[in-house]
């Protein structure tokens, strides 16, 4: 129950950060929904394509799309001064990281695939959607450049693939752990390192 | 046998739009006729992919693949003159949205699916091959933005997921319909109500 | 044996160039290591997609999945002057190029497909790493507009898959053919021909 109340959070939180990236791309009502549903379905599909699980698993899922699709009607139809409070979604989308990443995870344990595909899988149905959502809107993903984002949910891979973490409670511990490093990566601009290189004429390699 | 004219010339006019995309972006006759392929082929792919048909039944359409290679040959090979009367091919784009969202939105109701994922085949196929053309070409995918073209797919998903349109006869009439007010769109500048935002520094959200 | 050295070097030099990519748009060390393992094992993944192989039987490479983790790690940790040195990779790349698309093109005969369907498999897993690598890095694909690259795949794929190339003396043979014919488009520029057109305010066709 408890599960299921994070997961709509997450789906809410990653329907809404697409509809908005939609809208600043000055997309219409139909980009915003379309990007909105990939970013909060994305990545859970794009998981279960790599793990081998049928992506048509996406449509038992038919409760969370109509929260998703209301959710982005809402956003669609709010003045744009509240966009302002922006910030605050930040933690919804922390939310929606930490659920869907224990989800992608336990999903690969499920099926008894190797420490590397967990992690995988967690990286995919906490980031995927976001990767989608900038591809279509143009844009290089932000998981590669911003604040810590993707290492979190490979941590969550890592501690479930290994099968360090068990019990629903220590789930939930990860879960408010996840939430916490990522508010933390933002707030104080957390980044990995990078080690940028000129673009030659021989980009090709 | 008359929907199997309508599946060609669809399945034409995609190619030749998607090889026209590549040629404004200067890629070579190769990246021409992947453009074209993937454009043609790229959204009924997408849809099988999402509804649970195995992917690989694309290859069956071998005399398909020869039709939109011949076509895309042809256009490589006309003058540059000739694209002065592109206005021309917006008709056969048309055809070839309303021929493959019918198709889309058959298949997902031939499995039984829910009339959302009618909707999401009929929108697939109609429109998901010019948003892979769009992002191979390193656009913005038009469908989100220009005039309204994703919307009458999603109509066609509408009234065959709800068992309205049954009769050969009936498809027909959908079939024009969605000729026509794919043709008014463009012809009124009709769009879908956009509410662009500012994109702001925590563009993250 | 020697088949399992070539695939090595062809995933090491598919993963250093997928990370020197991340490099350049300045991705973080998460993204130098996504976009490598993309481009290794994208171009396979996405021929299983479009054959109807499972793509999770990607996990079963575990081995080459540490090769290219590491060999990305060493290019991370390089001092950025080596990368003056960095037309030394175009030979591994191609040594990538001439064994992935000969891989590729045995798993589509040896899945009784059509020609057709050889050539398509040959070329994606030969250049689909690095189109979607381009995608990932927010460039406009190179093997569509630079020196040839897919083609060399394409003639992989028609050779084995009309049947002309059997022993493993003669894939040897084909193998070499193709680094050379790659090695030799780069060094005299030799291009695909194009026909650019003028991008016009009707551009949706």
């Amino acid at each position: 129950m408890t599960w299921d109340i994070l997961t709509v959070i997450g789906v809410v939180a990653f329907a809404v950060s697409g509809s908005i990236a939609a809208m600043e791309e000055r997309y219409d009502i139909l980009g915003v929904i379309i990007l909105g549903l990939v970013t909060a379905f994305g990545g859970g599909a794009t998981r279960n394509l790599l793990l081998g699980i049928p992506v048509s698993n996406l449509w038992e899922q038919g409760n969370l799309f109509v929260i998703a699709i209301t959710s982005m009607f809402i956003v669609f139809l709010l003045p744009n001064l509240w966009f302002h409070f922006i910030k605050q979604w930040m933690f919804f989308d922390a939310v929606g990281l930490a659920a869907f990443s224990i989800q992608g995870a336990l999903f690969a344990v499920d099926m008894n695939l190797p420490t590397i595909a967990v992690i995988v899988a967690a990286l995919l149905t906490g980031s995927g959607g976001g990767i989608i959502r900038d591809l279509l809107a143009g844009r290089r993903p932000l998981i590669f450049r911003d604040e810590i984002y993707g290492l979190w949910a490979m941590l969550v891979g890592l501690v479930i693939g290994l099968g360090l973490v068990n019990s629903p409670i220590e789930f939930y511990i990860v879960f408010v752990l996840v939430v916490l490093l990522r508010m933390l990566s933002v707030y104080f601009g957390l980044k990995l390192p990078k080690k940028p290189i000129y673009r030659k004429k021989s980009k090709k390699v």
